[in-house]
């Protein structure tokens, strides 16, 4: 079962280059706190609180595909729709980043679940999504 | 007479430095939409309209002042309150960044109303600011 | 034939998150960089100026794809390798990040040229890539 | 006496806005940056190095004063000429951006030399600037 969440992003002057455009890297900054707003809404608490609660050190990227369909420009309220499933080691997120009804980047995260090494203090290792964490996203 | 428009703002994962907080310049990407969401609401129309209504080429800033008093970590929702005051050619936004009661960062910007200049295509001139905005502000 | 650019860039203190590592948007803003160093030192000029001499618009990204293989943290001089291959209406460019021998992130970059569209002001579309421009990079 | 650090930085066209100049935000940044760049060679380390071995958290800013003379624009190489001067318990530096000999941005931050505060874990406080670090900059 998949969950998502969708959440309504300006893009703001700053985010366009010369060409009058989003700057195309400030997709990724809004796709990450995209992710976060998803686990936010999931888990009920603030990634500040989650990471904390779960014991964890984060969800790093390990891959991420991105495709640009259309651009779009200062002043536009986008919408973002991020749609979580699971694997059995890392989970992908893909985001719909819509203006209206025209869909103008499609992008798939995929993530791994990283926990501090007892092995070496500094260091962290992937290890399987919690079953508490699946079960707040029914999956 | 002054005009205040307050937001909130979420600082973001990626907003932060490896110190927890802020990274400072960040600040100034929150108070330059803070000043575009304070025309907007003055004038009822976005940046992208307003730029054309009235037919000007931007306000840049030609001063900023910040005291950074706390600094603001991921996962905060501050509120910033913009208040503006007309001069003859220039005007003052002063932005106060809360987190709750309590005042984190300072700024003081000074910006100018820009028009192409008839001279010279591709040039710009400042000018006072024209009586029909500053009616918008009640000023 | 693949021409290639190799350039080095130092990773910021601003350009990391709390986790102490690269906030990974960040790459792309590198990546972005790099294309623009690749075409600067094959066509011989700047970009400003290599989008009047030919006449065109921009060549901005349709697809990116990246692999984030190991973090990188302030402080580390990475060296970027952006190898460039054409096809018929597109061309790739395969971006090589390494901290010394160890390759961090891959990153595969697909754009499109860009030229003014005749039948309406505002707008363009996608054309071949010149032959005047291929023949600099020996393709 | 004061201890001055020259650096060349290239505008890059995404530091750039839908006016085709830079992005002031931005501007920090690359003062940020400046300031870490003065240290490292006063220093003779690595900012990530010298943290450790003067035992403290940082230089956080506690004020900014910034004037914008004349914009600059993507592909602009210019010079920020930063120096350093020490007070009691504070120090400024004086940063000059300037484009050939045009002065296009001077910008004035105070910072305070802050360490972990042995009363509280994760809390840090001022202190003067050790003597160490000062007769480094020959202050």
């Amino acid at each position: 079962m998949a969950f998502t969440n969708t959440r309504t992003v300006r893009i703001e002057w700053g985010d366009c280059d010369p060409a009058g455009i989003i700057f195309y890297p400030r997709y990724f900054n809004i796709f990450d706190a995209s992710t976060a707003a998803l686990f936010e809404r999931a888990l009920g608490m603030t990634m500040v609180r989650y990471l904390k609660v779960f014991d964890f050190v984060g969800h790093p990227l390990s891959r991420t595909r991105a495709r640009f369909i259309r651009p779009t420009r200062y002043g536009d309220d986008v919408t973002v729709s991020s749609t979580i499933t699971f694997g059995d080691s890392s989970f992908d997120i893909e985001h719909r980043l819509n203006l209206g009804d025209v869909t103008c980047v499609e992008c798939s995260e995929t993530r791994v679940w990283m926990v501090g090494d007892p092995a070496g203090p500094g260091r962290s290792l992937a290890v399987p999504v919690p079953d508490a964490v699946r079960a707040k996203f029914g999956a």
